[in-house]
């Protein structure tokens, strides 16, 4: 539940006095999100979000992440748009935080994605890829191979309180990625967050991508490792092969893969699901108290691990080679 | 923060194909509101609420508010519509909840209300009796003077937990206004809970009324009574008479009120301040373990209620007599 500042009215008003999107009509508190308080603003000019970036997003990406979404927006992608102010900036302050009004849009994300969910999203994240290109800002992934160690250690050695052999895998898993990461693959900015949550439809048609606050340069196989564990596994765990098919077709006949990426994709799968691996189990063990929000369950990423580690080739995951 | 009740994909646009407000655009989770789960909805045909009854609304009472509400906005008063589903109903059924759509009202609550805003406010709920007069259901207020001894019975004499000598001054108070409380002044349909939460404005002008679900059969200067005490009090206790002064006088441009009603004002005032006192007391001592809103503090109205215990007539709250 994501309302975490409070606006009074005034301040509200000062705020958007410095835009040109007419009177405000209402103003709703939007209960989802973890990361930061969003609003659904309606005005004269239509319909928007205001969000007030709350301490987990760091200041200086800022520019990073709404430039991007300008940028992409300026290349036809779907997504949300930031509204510049009348000085020309996107980010202003309210509350005491880092502001922005960023366009509304429309459409759900899928609870439960089928194949033609995973064919919608891989066609858009190449188009996403290949509009990025020429984008001038980088961030580093502050979540890649080289602070996944840094992580588990802040988890102090407390692994096996989620399930017994679960640190001695993760620390095998972290010596060997650390030595054979892939290096050099073709990159630019990703998404690095494309689960369901972040991809709207309408009507079984892809409306848009959403919350680019992960977004970074890194390669662009390992966004599309990402949304194979996102997108492609059942409640169950079982992996399902039509669906990451559908993924990479698409994909493809947007953004064919080079052979190093095709070569490559069981590692970033792997190294993938160590990632969320990591944050969830973090997130698990320093649940702050009276949370509402229960954590996800780390292993649901320690079953995708283990098998990814038994992939032989891009083949097993439909790819035709 | 209020999302109780999550709704899925399917259910929701089955749910949906029960109206004629055109396809699915998006669905937002509120994060305001204490008693229901609020989403809202963009169609083809508009913006809307959707609204999940959770438990402390009684279902029977449904028809009544929703009924209300429409036969309101049939008069031409400004407030949400509830949408008739195609069998003529207004509720429905989803996720296992009561559920209604209703009209989005644009506007924004005020939270440091000034004359200005107790001058509209005071007209609309002239125009709101007017126009309920002639609604053809009633019912009771459940939270009247027959019910304020049980719940202060409930509260099993820890009300001196809040603030030594508060119980005593309860008792004589209901031992009191049980003995002297006002009888067969002008009645119909009243709000009961038009406090600045439930009141839009858009620049200063009264948008319309929200959140009916107090609404009940009782005196209509009771209805005013509610008011004073919600609008016309600073955060420090002090009375502001100007306020009052306002909200009398726009009441009075379309409704005025009669002889015995400004005879009973200060017993209504005393009796409304009580009842909000013993809610609130009640929340205060009954707050669930983990809850992330806190109760409010009862003694705001212990103050109201020992102000108007003083009071020796309607004059005291700028009304000429």
């Amino acid at each position: 539940m994501a309302v975490y500042t409070e606006v009074s009215d005034e301040a509200l008003e000062a705020f958007l006095a410095e835009y040109e999107i007419g009177g405000l009509l209402s103003c709703k508190g939007i209960a989802e999100g973890v990361e930061n308080s969003n609003f659904m603003l309606h005005t004269d000019g239509g319909s928007f979000i205001l969000t007030l970036y709350e301490k987990r997003v760091h200041a200086e990406d800022l520019p990073f992440f709404l430039g991007l979404m300008n940028h992409l927006a300026a290349k036809g992608l779907k997504c949300p748009v930031p509204i510049k102010r009348k000085d020309g900036e996107f980010l202003g302050a309210l509350a005491g935080r880092p502001a922005a009004i960023i366009s509304f849009l429309e459409g759900m994300s899928v609870h439960r994605p089928q194949a033609k969910h995973c064919r919608e999203l891989g066609a858009a994240m190449a188009r996403f890829h290949l509009a990025g290109q020429d984008f001038p800002l980088t961030r580093a992934n502050s979540l890649s191979v080289d602070q996944w160690r840094p992580l588990y250690l802040s988890c102090e050695g407390r692994a096996d309180e989620v399930q017994k052999g679960l640190a001695r895998d993760i620390e095998a898993e972290l010596d060997a990625l650390e030595k054979i990461w892939p290096q050099n693959l073709p990159r630019g900015v990703i998404h690095a967050d494309a689960f369901p949550d972040n991809v709207f439809f309408i009507h079984d048609e892809l409306s848009g991508l959403i919350d680019f606050y992960f977004a970074c340069t890194d390669a662009f196989a390992y966004d599309l490792a990402i949304c194979l564990n996102a997108w492609c596994f059942e409640k169950d765990g079982a992996f399902n092969a039509t669906k990451a098919r559908a993924l990479f077709q698409a994909y493809q006949q947007v953004r064919p893969l080079t052979d190093a990426e095709l070569k490559a994709l069981p590692l970033l799968a792997r190294g993938s699901a160590l990632r969320f691996l990591l944050t969830r189990l973090y997130d698990w063990l320093n649940q702050p108290p009276g949370a509402l929000v229960k954590p996800k369950d780390p292993r649901d990423y320690w079953k995708r691990l283990r098998f990814h580690r038994d992939v032989k080739s891009a083949a097993a995951y439909g790819i035709d080679e």
